[in-house]
């Protein structure tokens, strides 16, 4: 008996070796196919935006993005992906506002320190949590280079984000959308790797313009759609989709663009919003028909923990 | 000029060797004198509160308490203190009211735990970051062995906590005065180290009763205050405190307490409650009169954070 034991023990270790390999090659080979990092971009210098939170200290609202990013981190399903994160700073009097753009300086360093992080990683899929509507930038751009021609962008947003340097609002993150189409500040263009044709972006959840950002969006030829147009399927979508010839696709999604009334998650409260079960759908359904290769979800605004942590900063014992 | 310098060196370095011993004993009767644990503790068993939050999944309303705990533990300032952290069950099934008391075999085991943890580490001081507001009876009845008769127990709480076994609410989270009162489940009051008196019991911020609770409050002989009487200033608990002779004090701090126009944290919404820095006032100044102990902020419900967490958790690409 005992030997028998051995002998399938033996048999069974044999077959183990070798299944093993086959596993290993497996999963190097699907590694290589589809291997996405978790980017975690806290960048919260795209935003000026104290002046929307009045009961959050200013400094606390303005750098806000930051914990919000490792928030949605910690939220995050598990996984095995990479995560790696972009260095960004917290120095709250490094803002000021330079060829147009506010803390274009410290923008720059971290576009480059993302850029780097990525190329360094190669990644065939990024998965963005940011941090402010701009860090869909770096990610976007990258994988327009990677895959050129072949992919659209999605950016699901109650805001257009098609400002340009100079314009009145002199957040970065108001430009992320027309950054990723290659407009903008000469020395940030000349950093991106690439860039989509406006005709391949389109606008989801749309219903809130600056002054000016209506005609901005119409002269580009930006196509926008409210969140009537996508509440009950998402068939205008995947009808846009399949007029670009796309296959790849990459979907931006700013928390702004949910209903206030169901959650007020991202730091603009715009009513008559997408409900978080259409935003879940829209993004499925996208990923069911194309190869979704870059999601970002971007303006966490964390007013609760904001408040929770600086009362328990405030606490006795708890240092 | 070398030999300067190595002398230098190895002077400075014998400066600095006696210098670290003398830090190294400071820190040794500093850290006997002061030694503080904080006590992670997320226990969500003691409540039955899914039915107030029905824009969340049952489940994860009830379980909240669980993620809350380990947010409150993200947010608390960095400390040096040692962090322990109580094993809970997610087990959803597994609560059984017996003894007129919902989940109370999981309830015995936790609470088995708890002690076992901190009699391992036996702290002078706990900081326990719950969990539902059962969490400080633990940490309380410890503390009142070690220091017995010097201590009093201020309650900051929208709700008195007095409920007692087949009462007609079955969660153990409103049995929580009572029980560090040493009154409840016989089994349970068994496994407590110690007690205190009602007399030297205060409940603060104090404005809802569920049926027969105001009553019972009454029997028992435990004063509370309501919000507006501490709104201007803390003499009201501070007098108090001065009539118990108590040195030493241990505070209960139930998120609920908290005005909901200013922030909804825990789970009850009771209107015309404590502003934050006013229970901060209140802490800080019980703090600066007598030997604080113990402090709990118990009942975080993190309502923002699971429907966003749900909401990642649905999404391609992130798993």
């Amino acid at each position: 008996m005992r030997n028998v034991l051995l002998s399938t023990v033996l048999f069974m270790g044999i077959i183990s070796v070798h299944a093993q390999n086959k596993v290993s090659i497996n999963n190097q080979n699907m590694e290589k196919k589809t291997s996405a990092v978790r980017l975690i971009y806290p960048q919260w210098q795209g935003g000026i935006v104290a002046h929307w939170m009045p009961d959050i200290p200013a400094e606390d609202a303005s750098r806000g993005y930051y914990l919000g990013a490792q928030l949605l981190n910690m939220l995050a399903p598990e996984s095995s992906q990479e995560v790696i994160e972009v260095p960004v700073s917290l120095d709250i009097n490094d803002r000021e506002t330079e060829k147009g753009i506010s803390s274009r300086r410290v923008i720059l360093k971290q576009t480059k320190a993302a850029l780097e992080k990525l190329r360094e990683k190669a990644p065939d899929r990024i998965v963005t949590l940011g941090g402010d509507c701009s860090v869909s930038v770096v990610p976007f751009t990258y994988l327009a280079e990677k895959y050129p021609g072949e992919m659209a962008v999605v950016w699901i947003d109650a805001h257009p984000d098609v400002n340009l340097p100079y314009d009145e609002y002199e957040g970065y993150h108001a430009m992320a959308l027309t950054a990723c189409l290659g407009m903008g500040d000469e020395e940030i263009m000349g950093l991106l790797p690439g860039k989509f044709d406006a005709s391949k972006a389109l606008i989801v959840g749309l219903r809130s313009w600056d002054t000016g950002m209506k005609e901005r969006q119409e002269k580009l030829g930006i196509k926008g759609l409210s969140p009537e147009k996508v509440a009950g399927d998402s068939s205008a979508i995947l009808e846009w989709l399949k007029e670009t010839g796309a296959s790849k696709v990459v979907i931006h999604f700013d928390l702004d663009v949910l209903d206030p009334a169901e959650i007020i998650a991202g730091v603009g409260v715009e009513p008559d919003g997408m409900r978080i079960d259409e935003v879940v759908r829209v993004i499925n359904d996208i990923a069911s028909k194309y190869d979704l290769v870059g999601l970002t979800v971007a303006e966490p605004m964390p007013r609760i923990a904001i408040k929770i942590k600086n009362m328990l900063h405030q606490l006795p014992l708890l240092k």
